[in-house]
């Protein structure tokens, strides 16, 4: 008998839950419309309705591995609690997994939301044929994951991954986490949305400044990429400032950790165009290991390539992710 | 009965060869005159007698598993050969350890010499009771080697644990490696002169200036330690910016990676006083992983401590972890 699985992405806004397949195929997704930020109690009843509605209906075509719930935020993987989450200030130092096991009687999983997306883009995605992988999801923040042999790479507290923390600039803009010139600083959709502004207060943004004075469409990152590849030079010199930002961050890694397989994925990965190429002369500048593993360097011996590329699964990565997680550890 | 193997240090200057049980007792080391520089046919034959004495006298005690050899330089596990290795280039491209096999009718493992040091601290030093560890080599250059479950990460192309190339100030010296501001062009003793020459040519160094002029000691990074420890302002100003340097580096694999040790050896480690204060302040300042794991944090919940620690083998580290080796890919 097939078994299935459901993975959760308790996302910022809305609340997404799968039926997932043991082949990686989506049996079904629900999306709720309840609001996350309505808080805590409303958003665990709705997640179990949905899961309980999922699971009966696809019982029938195999057994239920267990839940996999992909939160934003630290999770102490020990207590199956929320350490951390900006986004979901109520969900901390509450007993979550243990809360939804006693509810549905089934094995549950809570990981970091990026490090879902990774293991998802991993198991279904751009590194399906990886057994290690680094990804960066460029959201409204920065998130990161790290695939080593094959599993989530979780640290000595859960708390690895955190790739969207690392300095790039080390007097560069304050972050939220404490720090100044975090790579989110510089990669994510909010960071973007701010060195907008910053252009169109120094002046001579003449496109910027009408896109973020229009009533519609909203002033986002997206409208930023658009000018940026309809040739508006302050827009471009932003997703520069990108490309640059996230080669840095790329360049340590791939020069410590000398992985098959860099994903970058996120929303913002959307905007590949416009900063991959700065991107790409980064990390050429600053990382010798990806020069003589990029077939590039007539001079290095023939290494197996490090891979760069965009992720593949979009808003599934997170989904699929999660939902393999009670896959994978019911087998071991 | 009883194993033992040999460790050779394959260095810039000298060669040494150590008879090491499986206990990490070290039994002998034999210390060649021959300088490295002298060229690789000499070393060889060096070595290969050396080994050959070590192994004829320690084999009434125990048997040999084989011969690990650390080396400064990018190995390619798979040919046995030195890919790139700027302090010995006479030994790229050759077949280094399938020509000491041939003489020795034994098993040859090369490793880069900074993940033999943190294997060897893994082994018998301060990661003793670690599983995984990231350490730092501060020398002529800074070294790096991650120790994953117990097992030296070697990446794709046994290219992992480049550490000293990770970026910490974007616009900052220029490096060897082809980038700028690397961790290496502020925490190797090599960047300690330069740093202190460049004080003494910016002014209102007079001590640096007076130990620079000097004949004897050789003006070095210990003679600056030394400065700064008797209450030099400019010589602490560089040890801070050792400090800075290094933090930022940590910070970044800290948040990465939430390993529970990161280990700083090598000659520099020996200058710790001088700038374990300002690292620990950057790391705390720029990981929120590690405010989180410290223990000084009172909000945080009581997680397992990151520990943050000086080398304990000295020169020896590369030795053991050189010779371990071969004792446990036997073991496999």
């Amino acid at each position: 008998m097939s078994r299935f699985a459901i993975g959760v992405d308790l996302g910022g806004t809305n609340l997404r839950i799968a039926a997932v397949g043991e082949d990686g195929k989506i049996l079904e997704v629900i999306t709720t419309e309840t609001e996350v930020a309505r808080g805590r109690g409303l958003v665990l009843d709705e997640m179990c309705d949905a899961i309980t509605k999922l699971s009966a209906k696809h019982n029938t075509n195999g057994s239920l591995c267990g839940i996999g719930i992909g939160v934003p935020g630290i999770i102490d993987m020990k207590s199956g609690m929320v350490l951390k989450s900006p986004n979901l200030p109520d969900w901390t130092d509450y007993p979550v997994q243990q809360e939804i096991e006693r509810r549905l009687s089934t094995t549950v999983i809570l990981e970091n939301d990026a490090n879902a997306a990774a293991f998802g883009e991993k198991w279904m995605g751009a590194g399906r044929d990886q057994d290690d992988l680094c990804m960066f999801t460029l959201g409204t923040g920065v998130g990161g994951g790290l695939v080593f042999d094959g599993k989530i790479w979780r640290g000595m507290t859960g708390m690895a991954g955190e790739l969207g923390h690392t300095t790039v600039f080390a007097d560069g803009h304050p972050c939220k986490c404490g720090s100044r010139g975090c790579v989110e600083q510089y990669a994510s959709a909010t960071a973007i949305k701010r060195m907008a502004i910053e252009a169109i207060e120094r002046g001579g943004a003449s496109e910027l400044e009408k896109a973020a004075k229009a009533p519609t469409p909203e002033f986002s990152a997206q409208v930023i990429y658009k000018l940026a590849m309809a040739g508006d030079k302050p827009a471009q010199l932003i997703f520069q400032k990108v490309g640059q930002a996230l080669g840095i961050a790329l360049a340590t890694f791939i020069n410590a950790l000398n992985l098959p397989m860099y994903v970058v994925g996120g929303g913002v990965s959307h905007s590949w165009d416009a900063f991959a190429p700065a991107m790409f002369e980064e990390i050429k500048f600053r990382s010798f290991v990806y020069v003589a593993t990029s077939g590039e360097d007539p001079k290095a011996p023939r290494l197996q390539k490090t891979i760069i590329t965009r992720a593949l699964l979009g808003g599934d990565a997170g989904l699929l992710g999660a939902a393999r997680l009670p896959m994978v550890m019911n087998k071991h």
